[in-house]
């Protein structure tokens, strides 16, 4: 099969250097060329623009910026009749449909993409690839996504690839926050970052099984016989956001944490296990 | 040894189960007395106020709801000459180090720690709790803490243990706090919290190596070569704000790291790596 790559950012190097190790015909273009020379050097082609990209190949494998990228490389390619287009980026639910819908009026088809796995794995067992969109598109071209990692079908909604994506981004983010701003508590405090780990690596380790305990509650609406409750999460975030300002530490990530606790109190649920906060999120 | 425990909420009660089964004549007292009922049908000794209770011991572990309730309690108990307290409630490093000070005055000694362990794995070698105060206090009840599960010394520095504490209580409150947040948007989505957990559990799974680079590169203070730029993560923090409003969901944890980002891409720290974030959290 003929694949295109464009973008070539270390991910999108990543791709195509998965692809031609699979011996796919593959051609790329980038913004910047330098960033396609060592993917000449392995066989690849260049192409001069956008449009000679897209008409290179049965499919292009699209890894930029964002969605407005995507749409300017799309429209950029012109008439995209007999086209495959999969984006890689990652961006809203609600871009990735209006990509979709932009692609199909300049004649083409549409598969949205999100990639769940860091560069250095891309093209191995362990890569994690989840895909949305039509079915029939998404069998035709299963072995070549087969290629990149391990495969995940959401459905034809456009947006679900993106939406987990986003999901799973807000898991990571507020960890690794979560951590970075911790590190910086136990540095006013005079703990290095050394030392908080071995510790923080146990409380990694603990929340498998409390996202699990969350999700059982949260499915069954059941927050009863709380083993950490609503109350004393308010009062564990009281003294933490009252520690991160005395230590000259913003604390506000914490504070709306601090909210939805505050909210689930009044409103009741003091004694309810914490997975009942999710509610207090909700505008 | 003789032990008094002092606070019989589900922690408190494994304490002196603990203690129990490992052979200690322990006394304990609590506000509600028929939270002691198992405890006493198990060879424990009722004390009829806390006064009683700290002078039924050597040593005397009090596990209550905050700082400000230790410290009635010490008031409560009046003289502490010859006795030794231990503190295993949650709170500041100031109010560890003011709770210490208030023990002293009334001719006791102190110890702070923090139980960094779930109430069922407490008294098992899975528990964890960290101590800190003077280190022949420290060893001369080294015994007793090791039936309480592994032990830490964190040195005299009084506030140590409670900074661990909040540092970790960081780390613990906003990666769940986090996952609570991407449940309700990925419901809002479409997406089951069932649905959800299979692949989040994989973001928990890269969290240690994620902590261990974060830790190494704040330590060297070296941020280049990103992996995770500062200016990808702004761009991923925008989607993900827009997701989640446009989902009915309050984005307030992920608005304040937005301002971190942004603040240090002005900062011209775009290119850096995120373990680069945590300077900008300073105030």
């Amino acid at each position: 099969m003929t694949v295109t790559v464009i973008g070539l950012g270390p991910m999108g190097q990543a791709l195509a250097g998965a692809l031609l190790k699979a011996g796919h015909d593959v051609t790329v273009w980038n913004r910047t060329e330098s960033k396609a020379a060592e993917l000449l050097s392995r066989g690849a082609q260049w192409a001069p623009n956008p449009a000679d990209a897209v008409a290179a190949s049965d499919v292009t494998l699209v890894n930029v910026v964002d969605h407005d990228a995507v749409d300017a490389v799309a429209a950029a390619a012109g008439d995209l009749a007999g086209r495959v287009l999969v984006g890689l980026s990652s961006d809203t639910p609600e871009r990735a449909r209006s990509t979709a819908k932009l692609v199909a009026d300049a004649g083409g088809r549409y598969l949205d993409g999100a990639i769940m796995t860091p560069t250095e794995v891309m093209g191995t067992p362990d890569a994690s690839v989840l895909y949305a969109g039509p079915q029939d598109l998404f069998d035709s071209h299963r072995g070549l996504f087969d290629v990149l990692g391990q495969v995940t079908w959401l459905g034809e909604d456009l947006g679900r690839a993106a939406a987990y994506d986003m999901a799973l981004l807000d898991v990571f983010w507020t960890a690794t926050g979560g951590f970075l701003h911790a590190v910086e508590i136990a540095r006013a405090q005079g703990i290095t970052p050394g030392q908080l780990l071995r510790h923080a690596l146990g409380i990694a380790a603990i929340l498998p099984p409390i996202f699990t305990e969350i999700t059982e509650r949260v499915e069954a609406d059941r927050h009863d016989e709380a083993s950490a409750s609503v109350s004393s999460a308010a009062a564990s975030l009281s003294h933490l956001i009252a520690t991160s300002e005395s230590s000259g530490v913003d604390a506000g990530a914490l504070k709306a944490m601090k909210r939805y606790a505050d909210a689930a109190v009044v409103a009741g649920h003091g004694d309810a296990e914490i997975s009942r906060l999710g509610v207090a999120m909700r505008r």
